[in-house]
């Protein structure tokens, strides 16, 4: 359904054309996101300044949202940039961080989502949440962890994906890629990253990079993933916990090639 | 006076339930602290926002506040948080980061104090300040660095958590914690960790940590300052700077079992 | 031009007067700029709260503004401080990230610049933007990465440096310091540094950190490039990627000695 070699393109592509991708993202992983933008092949830029989030909008390739750490200021500068990205055509993608858990990061996902983001990447409980009719709900989410398996929304997704026109990415044990139509699954990944604050946030940016170089949304959000979970597999091999885990990522992002993704890629 | 056992139990405990840590902390050591909570097994949340913190206490074990990086904003947001958590019976944990060196930390940490923490946690010169009675100090204090050992301040300590019916931790090359009837001293540690940003910070996220799983929050205290420093001791011996020990703890705190804990544990 | 035993005397006196430096600076790299000044044996202040800036400013040596990630807020606190430090004959370094990109950028730039940093350190793209006539120019910047070599701009900032009565720091392959009179260069470091986010920051703070110990501004921002360029060079040859340099350099910073510095040193 997806032909690998059209994300060892993709990752090809971005390594050889270093896409800015703007980043409105969470003061907790702001440090390891750029890096780990730099470090596959991209050109990181962080503001959410509504002074100059229109005029950086322009000469980025793509934007990334991460509602992780909000303020009401920092909700109008995302909603100002969602706003243009809509507007002007460039890719972006959101990330409702623990949307599950609160009536204000369910408010946020649901107000950015008007603004048509290309990828909405979350976890299970997270998708569940902004594209429910339902408010915060304690039984699905932990703060912001999941109680769900990616498996469990599948078919909601799918059926979500669809009615929204977007791509839908569901990171997990197994992580899940819906445009409505199609569905990939990917079984990367190691335990062990759960215990690094930011992984997802990671999946998230790394999508927003694909996306400045790749118009299949679908294809974007997949090598966007399938770059993190496999960086981070290889990662694991030796690590002795999430402190090496974490810089052993980035590592692996950087000396990430096509084939290496081609290889290690387990793809349903 | 407190027995090994005790702290043993509380890792266990903590490592078996994964507790909710609710996390008001400055911008520095944000993702450092995530890191160094879900490293040792607990589960962070990290946030500042007055729209939502009422609803995150209310999910969470228990709440870290740490006024390393102060706005009239956040004073407000940490205002209200220490209210709730006093009002709903929430145990939390101050980290009066710099209490000594201006007024406006002074004064918040002072406004803080009046919402009951469970425990405060800071180094002799920070203790001293917002415990006595006197005005932001040079004399006692250079930047967020104290002039003074740590039992320098131990009477003057123990008669304040007696006063103010709370536990008083005080890092430093001995650390020493008190609830105003007890006082213990912990021999652990490296010299090196002075030289990594926010140690003392991690001491005060991991302590909430423990008061989310141990009632006790004189052990819940101990735990979490002998539990930093065993980490830090361990990594040390394979650090050759700052920059493997910071990411060394994390590891260590990840591979830290309740016999570790009770096997390098110096408790006097 | 410059004596190499005047560049080893500004590292033994830092090392042995741990000078506080006052941060002003982008919420990406505060963690990490905390940690290289930490590293070297420098005392960290991180603050931008107008409520506290004029007394930091004064029990700190040096005071360092980086301008990566502005709000409306941080701005003003900016200007409060650099008109605080101008005043009072404290010595400050203006790190103006992206100056080249953005209106917002370029113009609190400018602002800042009529209170008399001591030092201006940028890439080639951010020295030719704040110091010429011109608006935010699309043609010599992508993002916050500079199009133009160091060279390019080497006799327009030593004019700019004579007009303005300071000392310009261009960090590039070659870095450029120019005082109006004098220019040197030095060829150290090493291409992967690129891909760590926030290296030109901490050259930025470094140069804070000399300032504290040394009058000389072409000397003190001499040292604070070399110094990383030259941790960066030595921490270059054991790292697999930007993960393992980013912790490299702060192990060798902690470990830089003046001889280090003075034997691989290649100024010209």
């Amino acid at each position: 359904m997806i032909q690998t070699e059209s994300l060892k393109d993709s990752l090809l592509r971005l390594q050889n054309t270093t896409p800015l991708v703007l980043n409105i993202t969470n003061a907790v992983v702001m440090n390891n996101t750029a890096n780990a933008l730099l470090a596959i092949g991209a050109s990181p830029l962080m503001s959410d300044a509504t002074e100059e989030t229109s005029t950086l909008i322009d000469i980025a390739s793509s934007l990334v949202i991460n509602i992780g750490t909000l303020t009401s200021r920092t909700v109008m500068a995302m909603k100002c940039a969602a706003s243009h990205a809509c507007q002007t055509g460039r890719p972006w993608v959101l990330d409702p961080v623990g949307a599950g858990a609160t009536r204000f990061r369910l408010d946020t996902s649901r107000l950015l989502l008007e603004y048509k983001p290309t990828v909405v990447r979350g976890n299970a409980a997270e998708i569940q949440a902004i594209f429910s009719s339902q408010g915060a709900n304690d039984n699905t989410t932990r703060g912001v962890d999941s109680l769900l398996a990616t498996e469990d929304v599948a078919d909601f997704a799918k059926e979500a994906a669809r009615q929204h026109n977007t791509v839908i990415a569901i990171t997990g044990a197994t992580d899940i890629i819906t445009d409505g139509e199609r569905l990939v699954r990917i079984d990367n990944g190691h335990p062990m990253m759960a215990r690094v604050t930011g992984t997802g946030c990671t999946a998230t940016a790394l999508t927003g990079a694909y996306l400045g170089v790749q118009d299949d949304a679908l294809i974007a959000a997949t090598a966007g993933l399938a770059s993190l979970a496999i960086a981070g597999e290889l990662a694991s091999t030796s690590a002795r916990g999430p402190g090496t885990l974490q810089l052993n990522i980035l590592d692996e992002l950087y000396n990430l090639k096509p084939e290496t993704l081609a290889r290690y890629l387990k793809l349903t």
